[in-house]
């Protein structure tokens, strides 16, 4: 596992090959498998393949061209209501004071980790992609204005084989008995 | 990756058995290598394993005694300042605003699942144990207001083999091109 993890690098640069659908499938299966609070799943992945809303996503994501490369995207997007009893009719965005949107937050950010490390053990690439605001990227794909869109994730066949990135040493993030 | 992802189960019987200390590291060094967003690393990992602080973290956790049958518990925070420029002087809770916050809180889960990932493949039971309120265990602990305790991880060797929970199927948590 830890090689795994040591492994995965975010891609930004994809091959035009398109993605087998098995293998995109066994992406969504590590997604759907992930743990949650209470078993409450509150996500949903959009798969977006089309040429046009991929091109309307990117412009969501403040225009990053390079995510144009990639012949698929996944958008995770967190459902606070799947953790309630209700259907809740209110508008949440980045701002929001709701503990269940912080919680839907968190189990859609287990999903999306699995859905990376089972997408570089198929040999895909993928990009966690944050930059964007719900206000433009919900009315792109029709979300309503109660979810979350937590993650844009590019996926393909890596073109680019980023070194590394730096991480804080582990002495400098492991306390032990007390902060 | 997907047959670790199908394996991992959440485990609330431990055996008393200890935790090699190398594969603790190893637990951690696979939440240190979680990718975040602008690599901000925002989470501090406390190990507890003296009894008296696991029964002081427990009570806090709404008395789970079961907790008490794990060597260790590994208590992920997120800290909303590693986001920041400064180190903001603010009280931070289950129901705070800032989007800085549910930004900590998506990456420290990344790595959470990291973590338990890896346990899994060291053999090791996990459990994410989210019940309790920022009020209570932050004292226990002695956390700053401005941090947020986003899971307490029972560690150690299972003494229980659960079955799979249910998920809902894929059909209903994938969509295409649109909501």
């Amino acid at each position: 596992m830890i090689e795994s993890i040591q492994h995965r690098r975010s891609i930004r640069k994809y091959t035009s090959d398109p993605i087998e659908p098995e293998k995109l499938q066994s992406v969504l299966e590590a997604g759907r498998l992930a743990p949650s609070g209470n078993n409450k799943q509150p996500w949903t992945f959009i798969v977006v393949q089309s040429e046009q809303q991929r091109q309307a996503v990117m412009q969501a994501c403040h225009r990053q061209t390079w995510m144009m490369t990639a012949p698929a995207f996944i958008v995770a997007v967190a459902d606070m209501a799947a953790r309630s009893e209700a259907d809740l009719p209110i508008y949440i965005d980045e701002n929001s004071p709701h503990w269940e949107l912080k919680r839907a937050i968190r189990d859609t950010a287990i999903a999306v980790e699995n859905m990376l490390l089972e997408a570089d053990a198929q040999g895909l690439g993928t990009c966690w992609v944050g930059f964007f605001v719900q206000s433009e990227i919900r009315p792109v794909l029709g979300i309503p204005d109660n979810k979350f869109v937590l993650a844009v994730i590019p996926i393909g066949y890596p073109a680019e084989h980023p070194p590394a990135r730096p991480r804080k040493p582990l002495a400098a993030i492991v306390r032990y008995e007390k902060w």
